[in-house]
């Protein structure tokens, strides 16, 4: 057969593919935001067999002899040799794994899913545990099949970040500790900032005029995307050309769905901005988590806590909320939207003590999957390490160990990513900043400005290139975690501590 | 096999079969309600291979085998009996349809959806005339692949409703045409009734809180069931446990969301009162369309326009809306929801003259099939009936025949089972009337005693049984459609023409 002919077959495969990938994820995103409670079981019964009829399509020997014919093909293009070389390393990820299991540990995942909302609201981690020991023997089970240099934890370090690992992140970990955590007890007994107001009442209904204000400021396409409302924002690409965001408005707090909405809308950018030749191709949402996360957390951090990102919306949240905002100004805003304190929820942290939630994480799945963990003292590991790296205490579940969705769907390994991404984006702020300025574009109401240079410089690719090779790419370098500490070392240092 | 392992194995492909239409029924839902415009080719392309899929599941041979083989058991219930006799029905309708034009229709019928939307906010029929010309040419074509004895229209009036047939459809439209249309002229001379306020102010978020409370009143259980927002209204079965229900608001309008959501919660009921031991088989969502409709009817012109539903709920509309309604007491409020008028939206036609809309469709449906019409003058025929019937005439497509999205859907044969329906629910409500105090019964604020009755009736069979045989059960009757012009008649002329 010749190249073109198998490339052809190839696409038509993904077509399929891509067509349950469509349903599946739409199907998801309703039962996250609107399906009502009794159809659950009904739903996830028939969902773990569509994942397992994907899972055969995924699996497919004839996908398989496809891949590996395009692989040695001596005439396929750079750009399609790295496409199948990366969904042939995902075939054999899965290939291995039998079909029971995986199908088995997609029903225990949406029934963890919805054990856990309960056990969340009802502050009852007791109802979820049972739940979490299964998927945590399921992915132990599921590791075995692997056929890997890797082992344990390192398989999963690696599937979410390729070229991750244990003895990386605790390097990474590592030099957060040393450098950030004497920064943080500092602050920790410096003057307060003022961030009562955040707290006033804000009404839903102007929220979401609000949210909708800050969509446009940053050219959100609502004609390609939807924002709707869930207990835990996310975002999910659907396509290109539907790349969904959620977010969840509380009454009385100001920012939390502000950040959350500013950092959806950078996943949901990254997917919208794939090249259109790559859209519909196995790298439009193959991209590493921490690539994926630095989107988000470069637009949350580096681009939406700066004055400059204010200067043209904050009028609009004054004219919204009037009375609420009657004694503040813009600087008085922006600093209370970077104000660092020891908290206990990780998606309300500011961006200094983020990383230490995620190492409290990342130390907890470490010793899981060593064994150095007794599974039964979970809640108060979680609890101890609270204690000992922000000097506060859950008094509750729902406050400590059930905070997070990412366990009941099986994501071990995916949490490193979170601090890992923050540590790409400061990177790629640094490079952004060398070619464009950054802080009057914002100001001149150019947002588009910035995303033209994120599509340039990464978005267009999808996950076509390794983290390595896309942070080459658009820095020159080599990734250096001295960037991000470097960033909230000096801004954090010169906003509690102003010489 | 025994009997028990054929049922089993029947039970296998109907579960995947489900699986499928779970997840499809809920991208569709997701598309009429919130998706962005711009994921409907990528969605589209999609779905019409799933669609073939499914087709190729429905038509399974295997399938046939065990439908064949349970069919002639001697040991099956009588209840499985009935399932496996409509299944092998549906199951020849399909099976001489090359699958191929299935997909081809399937992918038209999508996007001619997207097209009507955009024609009819365009006001431009032209935009949409092509793909209704090949909606209906496809129609054509697969009628001709169909093993019946029935021809042309009369295969479609088949499908929706059993039993019917162009001539019994002459005869039900010739009586409703015989003693309707002399009252209606009547009362077009007569003194109108005040319906001014109707047309006031009414704030979308007070109508929202208005919608609640009405289902809260009938019982919607919103924890098995939506209530969202689409341009046009319905109701989707996703399965018993999630019944969604959706509605438009009119800022102007207060009545028009008022009787749409009643109506689409008369549907939801429905299903949502399948017997549970029925929800996962065929017979949950086989019910012919006028029998569903027949039950929507009910609720939303023989229930929800009678002065005793309002007891309870009008006091309730007053504090929603002071000052809008400060003139009007529950009299009034009452006579407007049922005040007749000539006029050229079906959907927001009164009791009355809702027929006539449906007779105009079904004779330019019958014209269409039997030839005798001129495609290209569907619009001039459609204004002209419009003049002859209702004595005006649309002024503009999209109050024409761009209003209704059932051609887009390829629905040819679908209308007439509307008034059908409304001619089923007058002799439920008569037999219903016979059993219990119904007035007093919403009076006293026990709207669940009435859907007892209809669940004990007629909703827990789903479509166990034909139109005939369950209008038999629920009436001790055969179908009788002077029940519905009688009713139409002395509701009209005590309320226009009082003694």
């Amino acid at each position: 057969m010749e190249t073109a002919e198998l490339w052809k077959k190839y696409q038509e495969k993904m077509f399929v593919i891509s067509s349950y990938d469509l349903v599946i994820s739409t199907t998801y995103f309703d039962a996250d935001t609107i399906a009502p409670i009794k159809g659950a079981d009904y739903r996830n019964d028939r969902l773990a067999y569509l994942y397992g009829e994907v899972f055969s399509l995924q699996t497919d020997p004839e996908l398989l002899e496809l891949l590996e014919k395009l692989n040695s093909a001596e005439d396929l293009d750079d750009e399609k040799k790295r496409i199948v070389k990366w969904h042939l390393e995902d075939f054999n990820k899965m290939r291995y794994i039998p079909k029971e299991l995986y199908v088995e540990y997609s029903q225990v995942q949406l029934e963890a899913n919805d054990v856990w909302k309960k056990a969340k609201s009802e502050n009852n981690y007791k109802l979820f545990e049972p739940y979490l020991f299964r998927l945590i023997e399921l992915t132990k089970k599921t590791l075995e099949y692997r056929q890997t240099d890797l082992k344990g934890y390192n398989i999963l370090l690696d599937d979410y970040e390729p070229g991750m690992n244990i003895e990386k992140y605790d390097r990474f970990f590592g030099l957060i500790k040393e450098r950030l955590i004497p920064l943080i007890r500092r602050i920790s007994k410096a003057e307060k900032i003022d961030t009562a107001f955040v707290y006033d009442y804000y009404p839903v209904e102007q929220q979401r005029k609000f949210m909708k204000e800050i969509l446009d400021y940053m050219h959100y396409d609502f004609d390609a995307g939807v924002l709707a409302e869930t207990e835990h924002p996310f975002s999910n690409a659907i396509s290109k050309y539907d790349s969904r965001i959620t977010t969840h408005y509380y009454e009385n707090n100001l920012m939390s769905s502000v950040f959350s909405v500013v950092h959806e809308a950078g996943h949901a950018t990254y997917n919208n901005q794939v090249r259109d030749d790559l859209a519909e191709t196995f790298v439009f949402s193959n991209m590493s988590s921490g690539m994926h996360e630095s989107q988000s957390r470069l637009m949350e951090n580096y681009l939406a806590r700066t004055s400059a990102f204010w200067d043209n919306l904050f009028p609009k949240v004054k004219e919204l909320f009037p009375e609420q905002l009657k004694d503040v100004d813009q600087k008085k805003f922006v600093r209370a939207a970077n104000a660092s304190e020891c908290s206990l929820i990780r998606t309300d942290a500011d961006e200094l003590t983020y990383p230490l939630h995620i190492l409290i994480r990342y130390e907890i799945e470490k010793g899981i999957f060593d064994g150095s963990i007794d599974l039964n003292s979970l809640e108060n590991i979680w609890n101890e390490k609270y204690e000992e790296y922000l000097g506060i205490r859950p008094s509750c579940s729902s406050e400590g160990i059930l905070q997070d969705v990412h366990w009941a769907g099986g994501m071990f390994g995916y949490f490193p990513t979170y601090a890992l991404g923050s540590g790409y984006a400061a990177q790629f702020m640094h490079a952004m900043r060398k070619d464009l300025d950054v802080d009057q574009l914002m100001r001149d109401n150019k947002f588009t400005v910035i995303k033209d240079w994120l599509r340039e410089h990464i978005h267009q690719y999808g996950g076509l290139y390794l983290p390595e090779e896309q942070i080459r790419i658009a820095t020159g370098e080599e990734f250096n975690p001295e960037y991000y500490v470097d960033y909230l070392t000096e801004k954090y240092t010169s906003l509690y501590f102003p010489e």
